[in-house]
């Protein structure tokens, strides 16, 4: 009688909820500094002080009306061109606010782009591990959602694994790197290499292939001398998503972009595609006092030293315990092999350590748990011994 | 190759949107005090001071990931419970924080709410005159739409018209009073009609029908003694989108709530699908800044005494020039008899005296137009000349 889907989807709680639940109940028994959880995406550094600064400079200079008033639809002209002016600097790209479109945040930049550029039953291809939420949004937007599994042992992207699935009914594939889960940053080589493979499969099938770039993990990278191409820039018909809950660690205020450049397939339709699937999903225009402060912020990060220490701190302990794991570039999480096949067993033997991480399945490749890093340097360092016991229990 | 029905909706201007930008080159051209232009909805008041004061002490008081983070996906418990508790002060109902699901608005309100109750092809109605995006939100959620004309004299529900049209397919309505665009409340006397008349076709085709109060002007009504009524009191299976867009003047920052109460029909599989729903359109959590400013908040309202200025003073000399209006109540429109039966063609004429109002035709009920007077007293006070000579203009 009611709409099944939507039903069955509210009522799924995800994997990472119900551990984080689990957490809360578990805290309240034993006391919060006992429980070592590693379950939520949740950034654990402030903002840097240029967002409240911005904030309250605002209330103080402009007009209500300017403030807390409608934008148009596709966002403030002023916020679009700062971005386009800090995306120019540093990547060297020639964008115009024009290019911009602003959204609730990275998740409705990636439901509305798939909107605009998704017929029915076309098909959208995202490498595994990947963000649960992707599959979500595909069927949503009406299109069949097929995973392509990475190299097991580099979690790069496998470039055999994406020849034989791509077809002519694929439409667009959602990149997300550094990766949630994994923290692997896609090599250049590899970027180029699926390029060329787009392009070739492109010239096949008579059809256009969309690169999504979904990149809200663009700057959580620690090592300066590491590139992570920035997409448009190897690939014509890519279209990024981006948000701002990272860099700038605002993930409650929902504010990000749809950027299309102007060489992408069909760019025009794509971008007033694009404006209509917001207004169809009922978005009227992103967040304003949040808009007017992304245009006093652009380019500001929050402190990326805290998740450095903390990926150094735990990748070393755990790979000196006996773990496997690829060495993340970026992001804040760890993606660890299970030390059994199944990795819902293995998290149940770590809740008896008190630790509590998620298992791989709801990524798309299992046998491997998740550990996010966003927490305190003290939550790691107590949790130590447990993992150095959890390892140890499985030696028995 | 594209979604053409997305990219259709991205491409047409809405008729509203033409006239602003006409409106916009004109003044440019003969200077903004000699155009009235009163075709947008954008509230002209201030947010009510409690509103920066908020935001101020927030920032002074709360870290920052408490102010920036994300809130679980049904919104912050605090802020839902003090709306529900400010809705029981007003209006003797018995709503808890967990009947509340915190919206990015009124747009999304609707569009999640149509989401979790339309099976493909069920039927959504609405009385008109009505706001046109209804129409884009009940077709992008599957639903057919269909509306249903009001009285022509009194502009009120016309009970034998959604008599006839109430069939088995008959899923949702959506009443929105005061009413966008004719400012008219719809009397407790035809609400209680409807709710007879829809409890009557729900038994006599064994369906629910959900009544969806779309309730944005709620609060902007000009006269104390008058009853606006609270729907659920009168019809079980109400649903309610609320906005904080008029009543706190901050259309821009994207702030709401869908309000589900334990007595409608399924209320927990609706509540199930309205959480599912906003998941799949890609919105993660209403603002979060904005919820806790809302929750200290709410209850205020902002200056509706200049809205009321506005609106006697042009009801009256627009009556006095011989236009005919129903009287508005509430909201800031006047629904005016175009004064020739086209009223795209009034509306040209209109412009000859630089006065720009948008034709009815979008709004279901052709022949009218809509006059905004969200707009400064001066405005209006130079306008009256121009609407007395296109009056005149009409008996030469």
């Amino acid at each position: 009688m009611l709409n099944e889907t939507m039903m069955a989807l509210g009522k799924t709680r995800s994997v990472i909820r119900d551990i984080f639940e689990y957490g809360n109940k578990r805290k309240a028994e034993i006391g919060a500094e006992n429980v070592f959880d590693f379950s939520l995406g949740n950034p654990s550094v402030p903002a840097p002080a240029c967002v409240n600064e911005a904030i309250r400079d605002l209330l103080a200079e402009k007009p209500d009306i300017y403030l807390h008033g409608y934008t148009s639809a596709q966002g403030d002209a002023g916020t679009r061109g700062a971005i386009a002016d800090d995306l120019n600097r540093r990547f060297g790209t020639n964008f115009r606010a024009d290019n911009l479109y602003m959204t609730c945040g990275a998740a409705a930049s990636l439901r509305i782009t798939l909107g605009a550029v998704i017929c029915q039953g076309e098909e959208v291809l995202t490498p595994a591990p990947f963000f649960p939420e992707y599959r979500v949004f595909a069927e949503s937007a009406g299109a069949v959602f097929n995973p392509v599994l990475c190299d097991k042992d580099t979690l790069q992207l496998d470039l055999d694994a994406f020849r034989a699935a791509i077809g002519p009914k694929t439409k667009a594939i959602i990149l997300n790197s550094p990766n949630n889960p994994s923290g692997v940053v896609y090599t250049t080589e590899s970027i180029k290499k699926l390029a060329d493979l787009l392009r070739e499969k492109e010239k096949e099938y008579g059809t256009v292939i969309y690169l999504i770039a979904d990149e809200p993990y663009r700057e959580l990278v620690f090592d300066s001398s590491l590139e992570v191409p920035y997409l448009t820039k190897y690939y014509a018909d890519t279209i990024v998503c981006y948000s701002f809950s990272k860099s700038l660690s605002l993930p409650g205020e929902r504010i990000g972009y749809v950027l299309v450049p102007d060489e992408a397939a069909s760019a025009g339709d794509v971008y007033a595609g694009i404006c209509g699937a917001g207004r169809a999903l009922g978005y009227v225009c992103a967040p304003s006092l949040l808009q007017h402060v992304i245009e006093r912020c652009v380019g500001q990060v929050s402190d990326l030293e805290a998740y450095r220490k903390n990926r150094d701190l735990l990748y070393g302990a755990l790979t000196e315990y006996g773990y496997s794991c690829v060495h993340p570039d970026g992001a804040f999480y760890l993606f660890v092999k299970a030390l059994e096949e199944d990795a819902g067993a293995f998290c149940e033997k770590a809740k008896e350590q008190e630790l509590l991480l998620v298992p791989s399945d709801s990524f798309g490749m299992p046998g491997y748990v998740r550990i996010s890093y966003c927490v305190s340097e003290e939550q790691i360092r107590r949790s130590l011994p447990a993992f150095r016991a959890l390892a140890e229990s499985y030696r028995a």
